[in-house]
């Protein structure tokens, strides 16, 4: 049976490729730039991964936090990492992100139990 | 079967009969406006569609492009010309919006086959 | 069979206590500030839940909506003044707040059933 | 020499009468909904005064807060019941409303240093 | 003297070649995307306008307005048509874009004061 | 003659102050907060300054942008950091930013020029 975390992969990577196969070279180019930005440069990747979870809870875009959450998750974020994140995000945004904060911690619990089963 | 943009469509007009059932005037009257504001006038009714849409990708409200991809759909509207519309939307609003012109995408599908079977 | 109520107060306790059990002290503290904020102050507990409720709604958090309609009608709330505060929401947050009224019309709607059922 | 008051209050006056003088309908019934919203009705007029400046300040509006701490400042609202509905917006909001909250604080110090020397 | 729209102009010209003079690519291309996003494509050049304008309003970004309200006017928008995509701002985004509107209509008279002396 | 970082905090700390000396506890218990949550703890202080200017940025709120901008640049941040974690927000955020992004850099240059001065 998927778990929350194959089942928001499958429909995300879908979804993407009907959009890449449009005409449209704008998407194109921001999907690109999306993969670029998070890529080493001056700053390690891991807080680059920590910036984009922060940014997309404020901005409380549950699909691109748990994009960030796995890509995290991957870069060997810690728990306490990813709590402390959030914790900013909920005082920075205000209570409307906690929310967003429930729905984070039941995906990153997904992530474990699925590394956990692998 | 009830496609998406059936079920979208009946969830709206029952719970609209609802709130315009209650005693609240603002409530009736900007419900009047949103009919107002989009009909023909200096601009014509496709290009407000496509304003609306933009305005309501931005803003990141789900239902609300549903509502206005099917106003913009019954306009004649192209399907490049949503996906340009979209794309000015993801670039001035950021990739926030990328989870939302996912499901947009999916939504207009719907209506593309809604079209073809009715 | 739980109804909408039921279910959201569930996974939203189940949560809580899972995001309070970690050692993140910043979380907890503003889980705090969120019940002494709404308690009677220079203003009556009522007004506090209706200014909560009107943030939640511009804001465009259905959870939040939820809480603060549950709490508000708990303080006797009449439907009228539910919808009076929904109503400036929606002016003052734009059309794009109509999509979280239905849904919180709806959530009144299982707390009221709820109520009777009792 | 005017007062910030009154320089917010000319400006307003004289872009609104701009804005009235043009044909466009849509705007002036926007103009209309907000007068009677905010009048009696099942709430007091102090109520939604209050209702409008939290949700001006989530929404982080300087013109909207300054515009309802005037209103609620002439329907008799007390500087801590101001303050309480400021912290519930700062709350719910979080910190990135604190500079809205400076600014407002010293409006609100002007509409008291007015009303002294008138 | 320089008017408002030449200091505008001034400033962000200054600035942004101050952004681009660094070493960040990211920014450099979200610079050039924001070029073809705006070119004639399937939409004509004018309606791809008042999209941009209609986004910036409803995100109640000052200088996008008037960035926007600037190549709108180029492209020959009238300010009949301006008005309705900024009455569309304001009933989509709520009475929270009217402050946004005062200054988006004080600038146009702004471009229509600095043509007719050029 | 004050520079513009002079200018921010010297507003800054006398606004805080007057609020500070209000009888309200939650906004007293916010701002203790704000200190606690961007302190050492399982995150480096120099990453949460980072994590709460990107917050900041996609907030698009130039306050914190501006005080985030300052404690990081006292922690060490580099102007290459701080324009990597601009152009992230930039792109989660879109657009709407680069006039933040704008100020953010004349800021920036304001900080650099009071250390070389100082």
């Amino acid at each position: 049976m998927p778990n929350k975390v194959e089942e928001f992969n499958a429909y995300r990577q879908k979804m993407n490729e009907k959009l890449l196969s449009t005409d449209n070279k704008v998407i194109k180019r921001i999907f690109n730039l999306d993969t670029n930005a998070f890529s080493q440069g001056h700053l390690p990747e891991k807080t680059k991964e920590l910036l984009g979870l922060v940014a997309s809870a404020v901005l409380r875009c549950d699909d691109c936090i748990a994009y960030h959450l796995e890509t995290a998750y991957k870069n060997g974020v810690s728990k306490e990492e990813m709590m402390e994140t959030m914790s900013i995000a909920t005082l920075v945004g205000g209570t409307i992100v906690i929310p967003h904060l429930r729905r984070a911690y039941e995906f990153w619990e997904a992530l474990e139990a699925q590394n956990s089963t692998n």
